[in-house]
């Protein structure tokens, strides 16, 4: 059982890096044709400072979910949404892990911790190992309550149900995710980054037929220091396979929505080369985007693990390495500048190593390094400038 | 002779960083009692957009005002404030760069802009040297407009220019400032930010009797990655003496609102030790705090070039230069999170190379590092979490 001032204090808990709570706006100027506004909720201060602060966990819990709403593995298909899908990212946090502990060799550490209102989360993190420099694979669940604006916008924002959703005050809501960035050593060896993520509201208590608000949203994107044409296309390839299984509009619609949110605007550049990228995903049924939501997250080893095990032990200058060390400062500024999930978990009280897990082990700033016309360095720039088609729709 | 399309073009530009137009509110809640909000002119997207872009120079320009408001040099005390903080930040900018040079035996790299609308700026930068890591000090003048709302808070706010101020559309508004970051190599030698800043509008075009408003601000503070008491004294010291010479409410007051400002919220962390900042100072006549912000400018060489002196050559551990990385991220948290005139500079399209010159040559994150409590690691975290009075008030 849950106080109604437990629920007011979990309100406003970010979801891990990158994940964030958002909704589809039609924004008409360029150079964003599909950019999607978030209804942050705006937490004022005190909301913000209100927030619970996690326990930590001597070992991981069996669900994070609330009591009653874990599956039921007696007959996992009658099992709600929330339960199969904390299901869904559990076993990819495992398998992936297994696949990096595998080529690496150093074990990953883990933390896990829950909030007294409902939800936690599990870090894995290695670091300073064989291959990888960091690497951290996160799950996190989170219970918190949204205004009514939030909740207006998301369900359509129809005008039906607007002073009845006023009356109803803020929403409760549900929001589980797995969220990964791997910065391997080599600077041939690209970073990778996934997330997956499901959201859903309550209905609001006092509004009679009002519906539950619910999406899906994720991605997988690749961030190389230096571009081997092979590798990235071999990348985009599976992403490509994975989205053609459920949609063959998804990856050109998914490909283009990576390329404009991984933008550092300050820059004119992307923090690499993409992948997909979507959300408020719910155009279809609930099942079929779980379907869609695992084969992505299935798809992240034979995207990224062959590549790591070509270019892991090639060998590099140390030019190679400092121009690897300033692509991890664009990182650094894409994620603390821009991303939604970062930026939003930063001001209101996630779990701050878990969020900014993300950021690489090392990075640099050189005053205005330009890398001169036609070198690797250059291509890479190029690259990230002007997105290429790594994959084209046949 | 500027257009008003080249005025309007020019709104909006970020003077460096750390450099932001604000105005103080009152805020009751903890822990910010003078935390100043800012009026950030909220430039649309569009607006940001239509910035101008730098044209950069062979050589640094005489002035970087518009033609006309540059000082007079056969009567300097009777030339604009505009001019004679011109005046003022261009010699700090020649002294503090001789002064470093002297040290380190590098000479600094110096890069000149304009833009069509009138202002620019001079950046001097210093990297890989024997003794920084990497030294910035820029100058920057910026032309722009402020919407009436940002301009009636400046001003007061008072409903008896309210109406004709929403009548007059956007106030051309001017500001001028130096900023300075300067990394060294050894862990033992501290990092110092400076800034100062002063701003003012136009009157109103078409308000009769509305004033012009202005105002100054600035700090000088500290960021070591170990303490030795008696520099953070003696760095404390310095600046409270000049703030002394002036009002001896000022460093008390300029202490605190350093130490509010500078926090990492997400840390519960200051960046460094402090030292002062001060924003929107107009309650005294504008030549006393033209006089007061030299003399801040002037402190920054006797406040930190003899702790550089004592700590340049002291040997150190690889350890010691781990912790020093790890502070160095906790700077680039700040910077790219918190503070305002980088903020505000890379999402209106300021020279970015100018903007991100703040940043550490490198950085560090280490996932979940908690120093042993009692090591001089722990001494330094625990006074950026609880700030120490350096230079008590007799």
């Amino acid at each position: 059982m849950v106080s109604s001032a437990q629920a007011a204090a979990a309100s406003s808990q970010p979801l891990l890096s990158s994940v964030a709570v958002s909704v589809q706006v039609h924004c008409n100027f360029q150079p964003f044709p599909t950019f999607s506004a978030i209804i942050f909720f705006k937490p004022s201060f005190e909301e913000a400072q209100a927030i619970e602060k996690e326990e930590m966990l001597m070992e991981r819990p069996a669900s994070l979910l609330r009591e009653g709403e874990d599956l039921q593995w007696d007959n996992p298909s009658t099992s709600s949404m929330r339960a199969r899908f904390e299901t869904m990212i559990r076993k990819a946090q495992d398998d992936i892990c297994a696949a990096v502990e595998d080529v690496d060799g150093i074990k990953f550490r883990e933390d896990s911790w829950i909030r007294p209102g409902g939800g936690g989360g599990i870090s894995r993190v290695l670091q300073d190992g064989n291959v990888w420099e960091k690497a951290g694979v996160n799950v996190s669940v989170v219970y918190g309550t949204m205004p009514p604006e939030a909740y207006r916008a998301a369900t359509g924002g129809g005008s039906d149900n607007k002073p009845a959703a006023n009356k109803a005050g803020r929403i409760p809501f549900f929001a589980a995710g797995i969220s990964s960035v791997m910065h391997p050593k080599n600077p041939f060896a690209p970073t990778v980054h996934f997330n997956y993520r499901y959201f859903e509201t309550d209905s609001p208590p006092d509004v009679a037929g009002a519906p539950k608000a619910w999406w899906f949203g994720g991605g997988t994107d690749l961030t190389p220091s230096y571009i081997f044409d092979e590798d990235v296309a071999h990348f985009h390839q599976v992403q490509k396979q994975a989205c053609d299984k459920h949609d063959l509009a998804f990856y050109p619609k998914f490909k283009q929505w990576c390329d404009d949110y991984f933008l550092i605007k300050h820059r004119g550049e992307r923090r690499g080369l993409g992948g997909i990228f979507f959300d408020d995903l719910n155009d279809r049924d609930g099942e079929k985007l779980l379907a869609f939501s695992t084969e992505c997250a299935n798809s992240v080893i034979p995207a990224y693990i062959p590549l790591i095990k070509k270019r892991k032990d090639m060998p590099f200058s140390p030019e190679h390495k400092d121009w690897q060390q300033l692509r991890r400062g664009r990182y650094v500024e894409f994620n603390l500048v821009y991303d939604r999930g970062t930026t939003f978990g930063l001001k209101t009280g996630g779990r701050i190593e878990s969020i900014l897990m993300s950021l690489p082990l090392t990075a640099r700033w050189e005053y205005d390094h330009q890398p001169e016309a036609g070198t690797e360095e250059w291509k890479l720039l190029d690259a990230c400038r002007n997105p290429k088609e790594w994959a084209p729709v046949s």
